[in-house]
């Protein structure tokens, strides 16, 4: 089992009612390898610049990610993002993107990443996603795009759309794409497209799932304190994709799915209680079995007596 | 087991881009009854004009709802909303309000009204909440308000709170009324006014429970066809109070309250498959309870293998 992910590795300067942080290891395949990491091997496959140093690497090394195919590139510089959040957290403000050398990226795949069983697209240009997925011959492939992609260059990211197993997108995300606000409708739509699987992200609500069985929901798991939801959509990825690589069957069962679903749940939910990667670096397996069937003691109810 | 619900009965004028009714049968305590006599004996208690006829007792008498105690206000005029949805059938806007006999709502009760075992008080002004739970001896209240009386009564509603035993609000109300953000902090916070269960309806996102043990979530029932979401987050209550009243227990059960929830969220389906009070009112019990089965089936994961 292995599984490779392709997207952005960034600097994050992020302020929020509890706190703020300057220039803290982020981006998209970062917090998807991390929560991944807690089930299978991963790759990640990503540009830098000469500003990503020792203290970077170490992060994803202890952790186990696989870093050789980050493309360090001289004389660049790191994607970088600042936002901050109200009080109310589910309302972000974007106050700087540099794309730097993430403007230019160009994926470079070793023999290793391109033979992994699991690829995820990270939300890349959609050209860029069909280029590696080309270059890859995994058993399963999942896809995250964006709104700017949808808005911009939605022929093509159909097409990598058509080319993929599974779709993960957040629900407004599935609805711009498909343009049809009902949720399974958009689902049922973006289904057609191609994909067997389709995630709908849905924040702190939580998530849904549309395969061609049928659906499932899931429940955000309800935290007291949040301190920084940056990186929540893709650590669910992570936990998600992750889970369901470590089951390392050739087609994940129904029931493989929704323990993936509360695995993305359950590592969303510790990736926000703590800014940037902080929570989940230090968190353990164990407290990832145990939030695991905590969130199952509060999702479920039994039959009435007949 | 017995249930008296208060709160408004009301002709609706809705359109939706599913097309529209003029002068429909609707109002939280109607939604409310019709969906707790799948369960209970439901007595409902609100003021009616001359306007109201035949028709509307005949569908709720088929039902088997009690209406002695709707009080016909003689030279009055009915409660009377219209409004219309977009596309996105979260947007809802008011296009008319008029009060009527509503505006002047002083309740009676009746012997049998006040001896039940289980009171709603649905969304009415604070002080008439307070006065009809001190005349009556329920076992369980209930209690639903809105962000009118938080905005302009808002002491008053806090009293009303104090003296009752559950609380269900809708997640924007239940964060405006405890001026905190973080939906489990604000659950928390409303707990802290009295109530020992705190009910939070999310909309299509579903509902979250929380009482002194812990917490309970439950995603929405996803459905593709959406005609009419009116009346949905009464109707959620009404399955939910009866059920629990169906149960009949001194105190509900943590796994009542989450049984309750699942009925509520599977009436609250219901409702929006259709105008008003149409789909309900021509729902068999047999299929809220296939409908159980399926939200069971559909939110349910097991242990992975060890």
């Amino acid at each position: 089992m292995s599984l490779t992910v392709v997207g952005s590795i960034a600097f994050d300067s992020v302020r929020t009612p509890f706190g703020e942080r300057d220039r803290m290891l982020g981006g998209s395949a970062v917090h998807f390898s991390l929560a991944a990491s807690f089930f299978t091997a991963v790759r990640v496959v990503g540009p830098v610049g000469d500003d990503f140093g020792d203290d970077e690497f170490a992060l994803l090394g202890e952790r186990g990610v696989e870093t050789e195919d980050i493309e360090r590139v001289a004389g660049g510089k790191t994607f970088f993002w600042r936002a901050h959040y109200e009080h109310d957290l589910n309302v972000a403000h974007t106050d700087d993107t540099q794309l730097n050398v993430f403007g230019e990226f160009d994926p470079k795949l070793s023999d290793a990443s391109r033979k992994a069983d699991v690829l995820f697209l990270g939300n890349i240009q959609p050209e860029l996603q069909r280029d590696v997925r080309a270059r890859c011959d995994a058993r399963l492939v999942a896809l995250d795009s964006m709104n700017l992609w949808i808005e911009t260059t939605r022929d093509a990211l159909i097409r990598a759309i058509g080319e993929i197993d599974c779709l993960m997108l957040n629900d407004a995300e599935l609805r711009m794409l498909t343009e049809e606000p009902n949720l399974a409708r958009a689902a049922r739509a973006a289904m057609d497209m191609g994909p067997a699987v389709v995630v709908a992200k849905r924040g702190e609500y939580g998530a849904a799932l549309f395969t061609g069985d049928g659906f499932f929901a899931i429940p955000g798991y309800l935290l007291e304190d949040v301190r920084d939801p940056t990186g929540a959509g893709d650590s669910f990825a992570g936990g998600f994709l992750g889970y369901l690589d470590a089951e390392d069957a050739e087609r994940p069962t129904p029931e493989a799915l929704r323990r993936a679903m509360a695995y993305g749940t359950v590592l969303a939910s510790f990736n926000v209680e703590d800014f940037g990667t902080e929570r989940v670096a230090r968190l353990t397996r164990e407290e990832v079995d145990e939030r695991y069937e905590a969130l199952r003691r509060l999702t479920h109810f039994d039959l009435p007596a007949a």
